[in-house]
């Protein structure tokens, strides 16, 4: 990037080649609670939510502008942690922040515009084949316990993987060049996965069917969700926030170092199916959420 | 752009070179109030200043994503009427909006980023040199007029002219290709006139001289002027949102067909002075405005 902060635009290289291109903000209130977190995480969390996006194309992160709305009373201290949370991000993310905008609100809020460039061709939400396999990668459920103990202030060792995988996520761009290579279609698990796999579901006209047990998780999770009293199923199929990807792939990809196999996906109209272990179809009862609805 | 709206990114055509990016915020109560203007003028007007900044760089505008935070009161009716807005500005500056984010929030604020291509080099505040002439294209002080009108709720025929350069101004990429062969320097009219002119100084390390009988205006600025109790030499110095274009070019460039030289640019520190016919320099008191202070 030639020309950074200071100028009407932020210039870029010309040997760069961005074809990718994402917007995502996050609202006080909506998207989290001051009292819940630091302004380093809200910044952090922010610039992450966009890169995701990033890495669900199968592709690199090549820059990000970032448009902040600002409460006034906010102080210019607050104002450094919520910098250094982006600044974090965006440093683990090798994506550097060429520009932005400030903006008086009366509500916090923070937009993350990321450019980014395919390994190959860009990854779409409508490529999944019918004989593909269904890959997802980490773990999940992880993030939505993390939130609830936060909300909850819920103290304990047993709770700590969880807060940390709200707190900290990692958009997986340490996997997009790989993901590029073998992936049909993919998304980021936002949303949760029986919606997120929805959006799959629909764009390539397929049904996806999930082995239940096959899905990843961390280690103790049914403890923690019980520390919580939380139902520790629903956290996996409609926990949202673990910025994991969800990829269809031929089923001979060579995955398994870095992903999970948890499905596969099948002719027939739209739908997202989970499975037992006695191949019996789990009702999804208000499965997924929406920070839209 | 081969993808649009519906996935996690939007796709740019590989034929394309974007190269030059902004992000730029509009919030209620802050850059407008909805009780002084129609969803779709902010919308409209929220587009056109993002856009700007593309015509300030020597640029065409490539393709938008836009992110709108909505109150729960608003209807999906004045949720079409924003979105009318935002595409009639888009369609009059040929850049598609090829994506973007919807999120929930307690003020309506809107997010609007934009890539482009510049015709030649990229052009930046930096580059002013003494003995450069200072032009501007169009005319100077109508929004600011416009929005006392708005403000006031004053209405007469006289003040339409000035109504219309606030509630419709133009990003000025009708000329950001013979701007990009002529000019040293350019800033889009955002902040006001001196202000911005003090962008230029400070980034090119020059002074700005300013003949205040050059200044180009609306027909009727001064009766405008007097009709809303306003300083007619302050809505010309100072009043923002005009989204014309100021930039530097040696003296000998053909611009008399579409800018108006107003100075020139000498040596010295940082500075912009406002001289009158008699070579007096003007004392600016409160000159230019800053949303953000």
């Amino acid at each position: 990037v030639s020309v950074g902060i200071g100028d009407d635009c932020a210039v870029l290289d010309v040997s760069q080649r961005p074809r990718v291109w994402t917007i995502d903000s996050a609202v006080e209130n909506v998207h989290f609670r001051r009292e819940s977190m630091s302004l380093s995480s809200i910044g952090y969390r922010s610039f992450m939510a966009a890169a995701s996006d990033i890495a669900a194309m199968g592709a690199r992160a090549t820059a990000a502008l970032s448009s902040l709305v600002l409460p006034s009373h906010l102080t210019d201290a607050e104002l450094d942690e919520l910098v250094l949370g982006i600044a974090r991000a965006a440093h683990a993310c090798a994506c550097p922040v060429v520009g932005g905008n400030l903006a008086r609100g009366i509500e916090l809020s923070l937009t993350t515009t990321v450019l980014g460039e395919p390994y190959h061709v860009a990854l779409l939400r409508s490529g999944a084949r019918a004989g593909d396999g269904l890959f997802v990668t980490g773990t999940l459920g992880g993030a939505a316990l993390g939130l609830s103990a936060l909300l909850k202030g819920a103290e304990s060792p047993a709770l700590e993987p969880f807060r940390q995988a709200f707190l900290a996520p990692r958009a997986r761009l340490d996997l997009a060049e790989r993901l590029a290579s073998v992936a049909t279609s993919a998304i980021d698990l936002s949303d949760g996965l029986v919606q997120d796999a929805g959006h799959v579901a629909r764009a390539s006209g397929v049904s996806l069917r999930i082995e239940l047990e096959r899905l990843p998780q961390l280690p103790k999770l049914a403890e923690a969700a019980h520390l919580l009293s939380e139902d520790p199923l629903c956290c996996i199929l409609s926990g949202g926030e673990d910025y994991e990807i969800l990829f269809t792939a031929p089923l001979a990809s060579q995955t398994a170092v870095w992903a999970t196999q948890i499905g596969t996906v099948e002719q027939g109209s739209p739908a997202v199916t989970v499975h037992d272990t006695q191949g019996r179809v789990l009702t999804p009862k208000g499965l997924g959420y929406d920070h839209f609805r």
